[in-house]
């Protein structure tokens, strides 16, 4: 059974990225790349599509992709990471981002993307088709609030960084609705809590 | 050696209480009292003074009450809970509160309270004198802020509470500063995830 799961790296007070995130900076400036230190070992290496976590993290890392059959994310992340170049870190799964109008140029790389032009509903659709039976792994902030809002996400992976980074951009902004959650499972590493919880509807 | 702690619980969203918290709901809307519950078992008791914990909650709090001499908080708090009625719900323990002026009256009851006129650093002083080599408990949004912004935090014991609230009083504004925390201790329970973090200088 596929689930939809938002996962997230947030600093202790709520930020996933530091202010100014372009680019050129994906992670905003304030050295918000810690938020990615339990999941990248440094910058250059996440440039190159490597994943070298540490530790604990191993695991944590190696049970979240290989339950991962697709992506899904918005077009601000896409951006931002300039496509993952064409080859997303996690080799050969599909990627499906949300988007009011597609790229003119996608980079190539050992990646698939499609473009969902549609709406949430129907670009969550899309992902669980190309997980096949696998999970659909959601990113970034604006996509994982509308997700929460609609009532499509089943998990919540959050993982929290050791950091109070005071200012970025809030994974939570103020909503109308409180959500209930359940808490499944933490594992507590030096780089990050990791947090996983089920949504209830 | 006495260390001063600040301790909040919190929604995963960062809320530390509802909108709307007023004396007459101290939690604010939103049934914000789910903050609370891995505490209090319900409303009544809290206003009786009693704590009823449950399960794995009860070691927490045993061991946090057991390592504190002395509480710590704001104005705004003290006037919210109308000064516990005189009686704080952990007996005995004397009780500090940061404000511009003394209040008229002081519930009686069987906690001693200093009302501290001149400001925060010779409110922790005198809280640390109150706490004869135990630690300080710090409560409240607006002093935890004062306390990291100032530096005079040693830890910060969160509970995070499985619901995305939505709304309410964040226990982190945005601030000037970023500040790193070192991961302590982690332990999950059904009510809350209680984190306590060393904090850098």
């Amino acid at each position: 059974m596929t689930k939809i799961v938002a996962d997230m790296s947030m600093s202790l007070d709520g930020f996933i990225a530091g202010p100014d995130d372009t680019p050129a900076q994906p992670f905003g400036s304030r050295n918000a790349e810690q938020l990615h230190n339990w999941l990248f070992s440094g910058r250059e290496l996440h440039r190159e599509g490597f994943l070298r976590p540490e530790g604990r993290n191993v695991q944590i890392v190696d049970a979240m992709y290989s339950s991962t059959g697709a992506f899904l994310c918005g077009r601000r992340l896409y951006d931002l990471v300039k496509g993952w170049n064409g080859s997303h870190p996690i080799r050969g799964l599909p990627v499906v981002v949300l988007t009011h109008a597609p790229p003119e140029n996608v980079p190539s790389g050992n990646s698939s993307f499609t473009f969902c032009t549609q709406g949430l509903k129907k670009a969550v659709d899309t992902a669980r088709a190309q997980a096949k039976g696998k999970d659909v792994m959601v990113h970034g902030a604006n996509t994982t609030q509308q997700l929460l809002k609609e009532g499509l996400a089943d998990e919540l992976w959050l993982h929290i960084v050791p950091i109070i980074l005071g200012e970025g951009r809030r994974l939570f902004e103020r909503t109308a609705n409180s959500i209930q959650l359940e808490v499944l499972e933490t594992v507590e590493t030096p780089q990050a809590i990791h947090l996983r919880y089920h949504v209830r509807r």
